[in-house]
């Protein structure tokens, strides 16, 4: 078993870095906090004996040796950054989880076959540089480096060049490292296992995302003396959209999720009427049919709301995802783990996207879910217990050993 | 007749000040640019030879003395500053259109019997520091001054603050003066005059206002992993009142107008549902009763629309005034000004509010309106023509002249 105390110590150490306005962190992607974490992350690294290596997306991969020179490592780990009013846990307790296992095996003197790597992927959140798990995706294929690098934030700064301004630019290419199998301890973020009371999700399958940034341009005008006939409303237009994107998740239910999370609005003045509108969708199923079926009514949707209210709409893709299928034999080893350890555990799909989604794509990939109270994440008030994080570690611990052996 | 290339050009060289990104303007109340604008308006003043006094809300008010020292001033004037994204006329033109009086009754070197006072009311537009018309209130004494200093910005700066901080709190107490009457040139800012080939709006009432400055609270919460049935979601909640706003005011054509034009998300990321919106609803109508009852309507809706949710709502006021009927006599005199003058003309009722509106509870009012372009205003593409301007002047001129001899 793993040490529960040490890990929960941990997660609250890194939760001082970066904290929020009400109990949770704002530690953004390539932030000065950002910076700091991964500071306090590679201090904990060297103290336990692991050498690090950064990639050109500043990925953090920080290895302990095998005893086989030929064996491809079992990487494990997650992320650090967090939403802007994000929680302590999501993301976290999966990289600082694949810590607690190294210093776990150091303390019971084990080694394993195959070398252990602990990871921290850069901009899992996506909050501030769309999309979501963008380093992970360079590292499996899925995006270009270059076109990573000139993702934008909303004050226009760019991704590459933040990177750099902190200090994580690393000189590793990025996606050359092969993997034995890769796991991620991540917390629900969803009410199931806490409603159902087990203690470990075994993740089969994520769902698949699609981020669908909407443009409208009506015409600025004054609320007053506007007859309401000649006006062309793009504030008008978002409030459509996002009632319509509400009700086509509603009809596919329970096989999928949307809404809008993100609206702008120009000149947002009280007496202009929008002259322009800039939201980004969000819908999600585990059925590529129906996340296909979503995007294609909504796209139809906005033409007819459109059209109606006389506004020009452009609509660009800002994050995809397909549904995920993880590797068989990485799921047995979790599941045998928590069957092994006495957790309670029911298999489970995951709601929100993660770096394992990307990964699976170029190394045999399961994940372990703890739950969360009441399914809340992506909110300062995320919580866990100390018991959930250790019953998830313990699991992660086992998996990864039994792996790393064979 | 005034002089309309005096007036035109000092319209554009007053639009050189806080220029905006579109050919506009940008000049917010109480900006470093409005001080330079004010001090633009001084020294035109002063070459005029009036004496310019300046009361606490930082209204400038520039005399020409008449014969009679028992007389009461006319006064005439409107607003200097813009919208974020405003136009060159709006507002502006009464400004200076009062001035360009005074400039052709000294080419003219006319006496007048009354003493004219051409008046730049500070935050006539509401959009930096709601509400609208503040300076103007203050001094009809519909507002208190105290109230009117504590009102902050989408930052936090304080009125009163501001207007010290750019130099234009004067001494004089505020609402003192008396006046024989107040006149105020605008352009119409809808497409009335423009539609029917009129020269001239004679403004025989004003439409009443409240704006409701809503906040939701619902739940933040991830996108991805919360059920469709567990989200309490402030976005879809402020796309329901937007839409029932827009329905409501459809339902009382033509004698309503409704929009909501300020939105604000928080946390404004793309995978976290929306624990907080807040927005500002625009309602307006001629009719009392119309307007009184599409705020006890919208206010019912809400209640609905955040029980069906399951979020919480809080309703402030933020702006009202009721509709308004100009002074018969000062009414009268704006029409014979412009039938002598043989522009053609027609009664109208002003869609948006104005300093005049206030002023009317306090002194014999009127208003005169000539055409704007595509009735488009509150944008930086509002255009008039030099000849609408010096129409519009012309009849100011005859106005004022009229009401200043008697
Ligand atoms: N796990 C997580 O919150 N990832 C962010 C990407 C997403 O929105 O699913
Ligand atoms: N004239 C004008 O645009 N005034 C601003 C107040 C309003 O919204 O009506």
């Amino acid at each position: 078993r793993i040490n529960a105390d040490r890990l929960w110590d941990s997660l609250m150490e890194m939760a001082q870095i970066g904290p929020g306005i009400a109990g949770g962190n704002n530690r953004q992607t390539l932030t000065d906090e950002d910076g700091e974490g991964r500071r306090l992350f590679q201090t904990w690294c060297e103290e336990a004996g692991l050498i690090m290596g950064v990639d050109q997306m500043g990925t953090m991969f920080a290895r302990r040796e095998g005893t086989d020179p030929e064996a491809l490592p079992v990487y494990v780990g997650s992320h650090l950054d967090t939403q802007p009013t994000g929680g302590k846990f999501d993301g976290v307790l999966g990289v600082l989880g694949g810590l607690e296992v190294i210093r776990s095996l150091n303390d019971l003197g084990i080694k394993t076959k195959h070398p252990i790597v602990v990871t921290n992927w850069t901009n899992e959140e996506g909050a501030r540089f769309a999309p979501a798990m963008l380093a992970s995706g360079v590292f499996a294929g899925v995006h270009e480096q270059d076109w990573a690098y000139a993702r934008t934030d909303a004050k226009g700064k760019v991704f590459g060049q933040e990177l750099e301004r902190i200090g994580w630019k690393g000189d590793e290419p990025v996606g050359q490292r092969k993997m034995h199998a890769f796991f991620e301890l991540h917390i629900e973020q969803g009410p199931i296992l806490e409603d159902e009371d087990y203690d470990i999700g075994v993740v089969t399958h994520g769902q698949g995302l699609k981020w669908l940034q909407v443009t409208l341009t009506g015409k600025e005008a004054h609320t007053g003396s506007t007859p309401m006939f000649k006006r062309r409303n793009a504030g008008l237009g978002m409030a459509r959209v996002t009632e319509l994107v509400h009700e086509v998740a509603m009809d596919y239910q329970p096989d999928a999720v949307g809404a809008v999370g993100h609206m702008e609005v120009y000149p947002n003045s009280r007496n202009i009427i929008a002259g322009r509108t800039v939201f980004t969708i969000d819908i999600r199923s585990p059925e590529k049919e129906v996340l296909d079926t979503m995007d294609a009514r909504i796209r139809e949707g906005i033409e007819t709301i459109c059209d109606a209210l006389d506004i020009q709409f452009a609509i660009e893709q800002v994050g995809h995802f397909d549904p995920v299928t993880f590797d068989e034999n990485c799921v047995k080893a979790v599941r045998d783990a928590a069957e092994r350890l006495g957790y309670s555990h029911r298999d489970i799909v995951s709601g929100a996207g993660h770096d394992a989604c990307w990964i699976n794509r170029v190394a045999p990939t399961a994940m372990i879910f703890c739950p969360c109270v009441d399914g809340l994440s992506h909110n300062e008030a995320e919580e866990i217990s100390k018991e959930w994080a250790g019953a998830g570690c313990d699991v992660l611990f086992h998996a990864v050993v039994e792996t790393a052996q064979i």
